[in-house]
């Protein structure tokens, strides 16, 4: 077997200890940790030197793309109600903490946990993964809470949650937690922590821009492009989003080429900026634009 | 002889060293600097007893005054070309490296920056004024840049270098070196950096509001109404810029709430969000909104 299908085995075996986990959560996980690590391999390669971490060490792959299946099945968890809100309260609690989860159904958190608890290179990546979870899940929450109406978001408090709630620290985190990227020591950094939100809101105008038919046709206004047309029907919002993204990436490559971040960064960060071409559009599931992809799902 | 009129004119008085200085720079600076602590007069009484500062100490008062007279005398500089292209960028070397201007008319510069260095509560501030100085020096330029056309910049862009150009975090710093407010310490922490990046937007976006008719007949530009106006025609821009007013006064609110900064950051934080209502509004001269105050000057 082909150490691909064995990792992916191996995610969606975890995800069966997790309530409501689909198949898709695990194929989705899989494609996109496959991206990243792709386009980062030859920068961890270089690094693996100083850490010893094999860029192609099948534990750590695991670990990385459950940590990514998980943040799909707590997207859908919030967005598609596939566990009771009770559950989810226990679930984020457990996830925040590392501690157990108190309700049955859901031992994958606590596995999960105690396996990057155990990987970690370096313990204060760890502490920060409970954290950015925490906030992770603070953001799904309030942007559900908004799409249901209970508050009215200006375009700013919209992409400040949707910094949180795009997820990329997480990944980053993840990936530092396991390969030794010292991004505790980084996130000490003013121009980092830029460059954190400019990735981020980049990621967040891409998969809005991306995903904005696909939202309107299943009434969701948990996006850029509808919140602004529903507040502004006069406002050209594509045009405005995509001179937004634009505006962003060239804030992005700016810092970029006046700081000097250790590798894997570069390419890394590169590749995040790059997603929306190379990697939604080549979407068989979550990320179609066209209604075709999700027969299988409920449209999130 | 008043308190306030002495210190006015130890400010005109130094003024009369800088190339292209007007009284108006040195009222408006006395004005707004009053207004400033005025509202945190309590709280820095408070801190006295730590810091051995006092509010009233007339030397601090009109090393105060001097720096917001500069901040004002430079955007001019920029927008009015009151001095010549080297002169201006003669004076920025020296104002951001704390040396003396290598041409002649601009004594002033030195003077002020060695009073500040002498009256640093923290050294650390002094440094960071420095950096700040740059950093307002650069936005001004560019936004000078952006309005002749040279770049066409995105709203995020817009607002990113605005926060700059606004010149809050200055005034904070300069505060913070003449009392003791220990801003150096706090700039290490991620909820006051968010705090810095929100007031100042929250001061960018109420200046560009307020001063919108005014820039329209001076044919300004650099201006979040116009920009987005040429850019977006059919876009309703006031009610755009107003809800984004309120989305980062709202997070503001959030963050000062959820975080104890020491005395005296809530009452000024709050001084500085109400400058529109409390400030803006019983300005003679630059700050009016219709081109009556304007005649005695050209509109910027």
């Amino acid at each position: 077997m082909m150490q691909t299908e064995r990792v992916l085995q191996q995610v969606l075996e975890w995800g069966r200890s997790l309530t409501g986990f689909a198949d898709e959560h695990a194929v989705e996980a899989a494609r996109g940790g496959q991206y990243i690590l792709r386009h980062i391999h030859p920068s961890l390669s270089d690094t693996s030197a100083r850490t010893g971490r094999d860029p192609q060490d099948e534990t750590l792959i695991v670990a990385f793309y459950r940590e990514l299946a998980l943040l799909f099945w707590l997207d859908d968890c919030n967005d598609l109600g596939l566990i009771a809100p009770e559950q989810l309260a226990a679930v984020e609690q457990a996830l925040g903490q590392g501690e157990p989860c108190l309700l049955p159904g859901f031992e994958g958190c606590a596995v999960l946990r105690a396996s990057l608890a155990a990987l970690a290179y370096d313990r204060r990546d760890y502490a920060q993964l409970l954290d950015d979870t925490q906030r992770y899940c603070a953001a799904l929450r309030a942007a559900h809470a908004h799409a249901a109406g209970a508050e009215r978001w200006s375009y700013a408090e919209y992409l400040h949650n949707g910094i949180d709630s795009i997820a990329y620290a997480n990944v980053f985190c993840c990936l530092s937690l396991l390969w030794g990227l010292d991004m505790a020591t980084l996130r000490t950094s003013p121009a980092f922590c830029q460059v954190l939100r400019l990735i981020s809101a980049i990621g967040r105008l891409q998969n809005d821009l991306h995903g904005r038919d696909k939202d309107r046709s299943a009434s969701e206004t948990d996006n850029a492009a509808i919140l602004l047309l529903q507040r502004y029907p006069a406002m050209p919002v594509v045009e405005f989003l995509n001179d937004e993204l634009a505006g962003h990436t060239r804030m992005l490559h700016q810092v970029m080429a006046e700081e000097r971040f250790p590798a894997p960064w570069g390419p890394l960060i590169d590749a995040m900026a790059a997603i929306r071409t190379q990697y939604y559009q080549t979407s068989a599931i979550r990320y179609r634009s066209d209604s075709a992809g999700a027969g299988n799902r409920t449209p999130a």
